[in-house]
């Protein structure tokens, strides 16, 4: 028999996953200084050593904990324009509400300057982040007013969430949504 | 003569603004665990009793520093709707070119859960950015839609610096205008 390649052992895969959201858990409620190896260690139920192992600095690991949000849920698209759209974004709002996304998403670029690397994490995150929405978009908006319909459909939400202290209710989404369906050009 | 009111003395009103200056500048180049009494007053270039004296904790140097951002300026209306609104967010691009507006932003909504008193310094800060671009909109949009329209207006320009990593384009603005223009409902 050959030798498992470790990276897929389960065990390994699940230590990596435990250690990586124990690591947005610590930068979350205690402050990016807070993310060493001996507290995510600690939070995540792990040795020290164990953690060195996978993440040799805490700029590693604060690179993979940001890439663990690239994998939020997603709407799966049916068809109905504006359905699709409103899913999307509740999908959006429901990562905020479970998982404090709006939180992980402002840490993340608040941190971006000063983390070598984080850009490149961040701009793979967005893309992941944006991928539904620019796709429902695509066959009703051209150029520069697809782009205008991403950030402010992707942005208004984001924006309600962390400037305005609330998750957008669902007639703020439905508000959202509905005046980008307007603002189509007549045919 | 009576004796002047210190808290109007000029000289003390340049040492609060230089000394908040410095705690912005501290905390957007080396992170909010940097801003300490002794390291704010290096950075201004005062002492650290000067310091003390106006700030007895660190937390009441954040929440004044970021008290400063209410005071950006804006673009005073002239009664041309179009031209108003692209004014309005390009003095908001203004103000990230010149002092980082979108990443203290960023780090104000960051530390909000952390910092006692801090969301209501958010609140002011946000209040007040919005007031012209509520105002210019109250003519055309009502409730729930004026809603949106500032949310997809400032949010779609702060997502744009923040997520994408650049600031919106003349372009991008005038496209954002134009899309929230043509959102508005057929009298």
């Amino acid at each position: 028999m050959a030798p498992r390649d470790p990276a897929l052992d389960p065990r390994v895969v699940r230590t990596h996953d435990d250690v990586l959201r124990a690591a947005l858990d610590v930068l979350l409620e205690e402050g990016p200084h807070a993310v060493t190896h001996q507290r995510v260690a600690d939070a995540a139920g792990y040795s020290k050593a164990t953690v060195y192992t996978h993440w040799r600095t805490r700029h590693d690991l604060l690179r993979d904990a940001f890439t663990r949000l690239a994998q939020a849920p997603h709407h799966t698209p049916t068809g109905d324009l504006r359905a699709d759209l409103v899913a999307e974004l509740t999908a959006f709002r429901t990562a905020m509400e479970e998982h404090r996304l709006h939180r992980a998403l402002a840490a993340l670029v608040d941190l971006t300057p000063t983390v070598p690397g984080l850009a490149e994490v961040r701009d793979v995150v967005v893309t992941e982040g944006e991928q539904v929405l620019r796709g429902l978009l695509e066959p009703v908006f051209e150029g520069a007013e697809r782009e205008a319909a991403v950030r402010m459909l992707a942005g208004g939400v984001l924006y309600g969430a962390l400037l305005h202290g609330r998750l957008p209710d669902d007639d703020a989404i439905a508000a959202s949504v509905d005046a980008v369906l307007r603002s189509r050009r007549e045919p």
